[in-house]
């Protein structure tokens, strides 16, 4: 069975560790570990007998509901079957122009979506300086990496780019007062598309919802080409809840504000190994040893999951990723890695 | 607010005729009226908690049982977003030829989804001789006619076209013994594509589910172009329940055994009206009246919606389609129709 190149693959993990995929703690995808609010289960259950009629094509309701927490009309705001629904049709944008700079390591999926199109790809090491040129896409905070461009930084960029797209996938998670997203900003720059995912902070990969924000005729565009009912209705629904669920988001911020530091201290006393100090809900860590091997060890020994970065060529076999998670369970990670190493470096 | 141009269109119905969406009696989307199969809904239930992991991007369990059921291998078996998803894609391949036959009336989607990746159109009228040509792109049964392709008739075709995309999204509606599949020939023919949908049968458009069948190469291609989670965990879980759910297939097909005969029957008998002979679960209605009129007064008195064919430029405003639905609310529509005429006529 093949190594997968995306984290949450826990039915690869689960024959590994010989076990269910439930039992697997996964590391590997930086989901909320707080779980699926219980309001967007509510929602779904409510939503069952609307399964019988279409969608509404526009998603009137919940695109309202997007664009008065963004302060923006409507049209600035078109939902997606998840942001990789998004990604693809921005990246067929990105494939008209010249070419792309892609920061490296970079998401694998953004390969895809630009190779659908036939984009030509420029890639650049993270933190590189950028001249200019015709299309940007980046993630912010930048994954694995975890790095956060400053607003000014990609606002600069504007100017010089034909087109940028940025990936607020995991922006949810910082709190708003260090927030570097660009919602704010996207009236003025019609060469700005913004993605964003209920995924990770909702823990909700399973059901499929994301959204993109930019000038609406881009938008008309994309929904244009695109099939007429992309997002099935419980996810519209879950997400009107998840959307209101101020409850559920503070948990969450109370939660990652002690597990973030804790992770990162806790990592950074295994000898071996070294986290870099990201701003998002996981780790990059650089380690002396092998990580397949690592990885292999962990999921024998204790059916944990992190993710291994062989998908990502700048990276290789000496560095992996992890999502912060509950409290006991990082301890666990943390328990379970030095054991691990331990054995390995004896 | 716009005259919709696909059927089920209900907050567009719910505010001509001054009511809510569920009080409409929705003939226009062709859906089974049995609705959506508890064997469904308990699935989804029971997959809630799998909502918090990403879907297997193989979707390895429904594959493998679609396989089963029409006797191929899992990898001539590709899952979508619905199958106007799957329509996406193979208009693509389409669009890479010299141009695409596509028989009219046609589905609108059709357009949308040939337009989009700039395919060149040959409109060609339902039942004209086709000499052979680069694409062809048709439904089968046909929609909005119903009218049924004979499997030979295309199988013909396959050996003078490049390409051949089958919509067989009505197909399921047939009992096996008249169905004019081709599923059971597409081992024969890389160059055909076949479209299924659950939308239809199991009355589940809320949820976005179908899937292609063709050559496993050419779904590879199109894998490796969409995004990697593209149907939902919960889709892909009805699915599995559905497809297993022999006591509700065959609800169906005795209801519609019934129903069919005595929809036609009701609207031939209407002064003005002359229902076409169809192989579907609709029928296509020829009027003396102009049917914008008709739908508005059904709406208007008696909360029934009809779908027009305004958005066919072959039909305009003396055609409409009704769905086959339970033999109480088919006689409903057949009295109101007869009412609103008499009172347009006289």
């Amino acid at each position: 069975m093949a190594r997968p190149a995306h984290g949450g693959n826990l039915s690869w993990a689960a024959r590994l560790a010989d076990c269910s995929p439930n039992a697997i703690l996964d590391f590997s995808a930086s989901i909320n570990p707080l779980g699926t609010p219980r309001s967007a289960i509510e929602a779904i259950q409510a939503a069952l007998p609307l399964l019988r009629d279409y969608p509404d094509p526009n998603y009137q309701q919940v695109r309202s509901m997007l664009a008065q927490i963004h302060q923006l009309s409507p049209d600035w705001i078109l939902p997606g079957n998840g942001s990789a629904e998004l990604l693809t049709w921005a990246c067929w944008d990105l494939a008209e122009l010249a070419n792309t700079v892609l920061f490296v390591p970079a998401f694998g999926d953004y390969f895809r979506a630009l190779k659908a199109f036939g984009a030509e790809i420029k890639t650049c090491p993270i933190g590189a300086d950028l001249l200019g040129n015709a299309g940007l896409l980046l993630n912010n905070p930048h994954n694995p990496t975890g790095k956060l461009f400053d607003r000014s930084w990609i606002l600069e960029k504007l100017h010089r780019f034909e087109l940028v797209v940025v990936d607020e996938a995991f922006m949810d998670f910082l709190p708003p007062d260090q927030s570097q997203s660009l919602i704010g900003d996207v009236q003025e720059y019609p060469n700005l598309v913004i993605l964003r995912s209920l995924t990770k902070f909702y823990s909700l990969p399973g059901l499929r919802f994301g959204y993109a924000i930019a000038h609406p005729d881009r938008l008309k565009t994309w929904q244009e080409r695109r099939d007429p009912w992309s997002v099935n209705i419980l996810a519209a629904k879950a997400a009107e809840a998840v959307l209101q669920d101020i409850e559920f988001q503070k948990q969450t911020f109370d939660w990652l504000q002690a597990a973030r530091p804790q992770l990162f201290e806790g990592l950074n006393q295994i000898p071996g190994l070294s986290p870099h100090l990201g701003a998002a809900n996981f780790y990059l860590v650089k380690s002396e040893c092998s990580v397949s091997q690592l990885q292999k060890d962990l999921l024998e020994h204790d059916k944990m999951l992190i993710r291994d970065c062989l998908s990502f060529p700048e990276l290789g076999d000496r560095y992996f990723r992890v999502a912060v998670r509950l409290s006991s369970e990082n301890q666990r990670l943390i328990d379970g890695l030095s054991t691990c190493l331990l054995n390995m470096m004896s």
